[in-house]
């Protein structure tokens, strides 16, 4: 299983996603500028990913800091700026906020004439354990979502890259999948390219491959195409963030599949843990969605792909009404429609 | 206005549309052969525009012939395996076929006894004739297009390049913009970018560039979520072939839109002419679809953006339902369902 990061010695190693699949490459972060700009830079993507590397960046801050000595009180007002610096570089994903909300919490513990060597040890476990939980959360999503092939060798389509890369390792969508194929019930996976950053082509087929996972990379706009001919059993994708009624914010192009199954009568799963869920939002209308560059439209490979400065609207992310939803495959079990006593309870149960 | 061709003292030149808008490179086609090879390496594409670059390939043998001496009967044969030739280069677009025959009828009437020279001009005359018609049709379906608009200012979405590019001149869908546009009733284009061959970011953005049209290129997969935030009035696409009963073929992505469309309460309109139409397809599922290389999907700009021979699923066309299609716009007027009726009443006016 592939693991898009690595923190050794005090530094955070990050696979630059940008390269994969020709080139395996590991940029060192040294400090939390470098893991906020690779963040930026979708160096390393995908919600709980992004929540894992932000808290490891937050940790090289404290160990930094710690060097000079000193107590917590001399560090608290640059660890809050540092959250703040690190809660600006993607919108969207909840998971950010939530890796950051439990940073905070345990800063919120430090007594102030404690040693800031401790604190920043304290800061870097609590770093890992997030990212150790974020695996077992993500393997008990796949085997709540492995049930749902009810013994059927299935053709799945997916959006986007959901798995060991998206996430601290082996994910939310592409878990399920991983789950099915462990049990023998993956007949083949359609793999959306998902334009502008080909997640799908790039990632998901590189986790696949490596895997020895059947699959096809198909155009995105030709997933209806496959539905129309049968040609697809289940969809599952991820999320990025989820409001209390079950709306889904993920990668452009979720929504504009979730009304293809529902046109054609196929099951469209949503596949995350419950750190992605955001209780503080009513609906999906309420959830920003970041609008990236329109030069992720203009090139492509490096290489201008539309006249020179022409004009694009390159919105990041879509919403997903919980109506077109089958189900939302969390670590607690498959939570099915009405959404908001569903997601209500799950979220106070696990607090 | 832009055009795909021009034929200058027996030699067919063709921009080299796969480099578009970088590069402006005229190709020289001196032979059949040569054209038969443009087509199907995509130099060309776009049905009409096939259809007219075939029938300039044709002449172009003919006239190659001629130039040995000789009457029709020594050039018949020649002249059958060069229209089979042309017929082989793609499978869906029918215009292909409607120009192949009228050159066919044409032959058919050249007398034995006749010189080649003289045969050879009457197919370079009717080569050129059917590029002209071509360009008064898509005039024609502009007209009837524009009175769509009702007046009102229009955000239009459409698909791949239906424009200059695509036809002898001035284009279906991207026609039917043009003469919206002449009547000041466009308020924005977007531009689906049409993956994998991106002709809508490489060649409708540049057309509309050209002309000052005001647009977007977007993701194909952004058009559902623009749906569903009420920023798009009307679809507009071309067709590669229309079955008796209305089911029509076009580029990949256009079944995805009727659907979205159909969910959205937002009209679908297929701008095509008359010779888009076949009659001897009782409905869709006879249309040809035709799978393009791997490679498509695999390499973008020339760069390997999955893993090495991922598999992939790559149909280069999809069909629509006509019960999703709002209405044809012909250039005898914008056909609506029933569309079997419809469409065989001015199958039978035209012949």
């Amino acid at each position: 299983m592939f693991s898009a990061m690595k923190f050794v010695k005090g530094a955070l190693f990050l696979i630059d996603q940008r390269r994969l699949p020709l080139e395996e490459i590991w940029l060192e972060c040294r400090d939390l500028e470098a893991v906020a700009v690779a963040i930026e830079d979708m160096v390393i993507r995908g919600a709980p990913a992004i929540g894992c590397a932000a808290a490891y960046g937050l940790a090289l801050d404290a160990l930094a800091a710690s060097r000079n000595g000193g107590t917590w009180d001399d560090y608290k007002v640059r660890f809050h700026n540092g959250i703040a610096r690190l809660a600006q570089t993607r919108p969207t994903a909840v998971n950010l906020f939530y890796a950051l909300d439990h940073m905070r919490e345990l800063g919120a513990k430090q007594a102030s004439v404690r040693p800031m060597a401790q604190a920043a040890e304290d800061l870097v476990k609590l770093a890992g354990d997030l990212a150790d939980a974020d695996i077992n959360t993500c393997k008990a999503i796949g085997a709540h979502g492995a049930k749902l092939a009810e013994g059927r060798k299935l053709r799945i389509l997916t959006h986007c890259n959901t798995g060991s890369l998206a996430t601290a390792g082996y994910g939310t969508a592409l878990g399920v999948i991983r789950a099915l194929h462990a049990a023998g019930q993956v007949e083949l996976v359609y793999a959306d390219e998902t334009r502008p950053y080909l997640q799908g082509s790039r990632l998901t087929a590189f986790e696949l491959d490596s895997e020895g996972i059947p699959y096809k990379v198909i155009a995105d706009s030709a997933a209806a195409y496959l539905m129309q001919k049968k040609q697809v059993d289940l969809v599952i994708v991820g999320a990025d963030r989820i409001a209390a009624n079950g709306d889904t914010a993920n990668k452009i192009g979720t929504y504009a599949l979730a009304v293809q199954c529902h046109y054609h009568g196929i099951p469209f799963y949503v596949a995350a843990p419950l750190a992605t869920f955001d209780a503080t939002l009513n609906g999906g209308a309420e959830i920003p969605v970041e609008e990236r560059s329109a030069d992720e439209i203009r090139f492509t490979a490096g290489r201008q792909m539309t006249p020179l400065n022409a004009a694009v609207y390159n919105p990041s992310f879509d919403v997903t009404p919980a109506l077109l939803i089958s189900g939302l495959i969390t670590e607690v079990g498959v939570l099915r429609a009405p959404y908001r006593e569903a997601i209500s309870e799950v979220l106070h149960n696990s607090n």
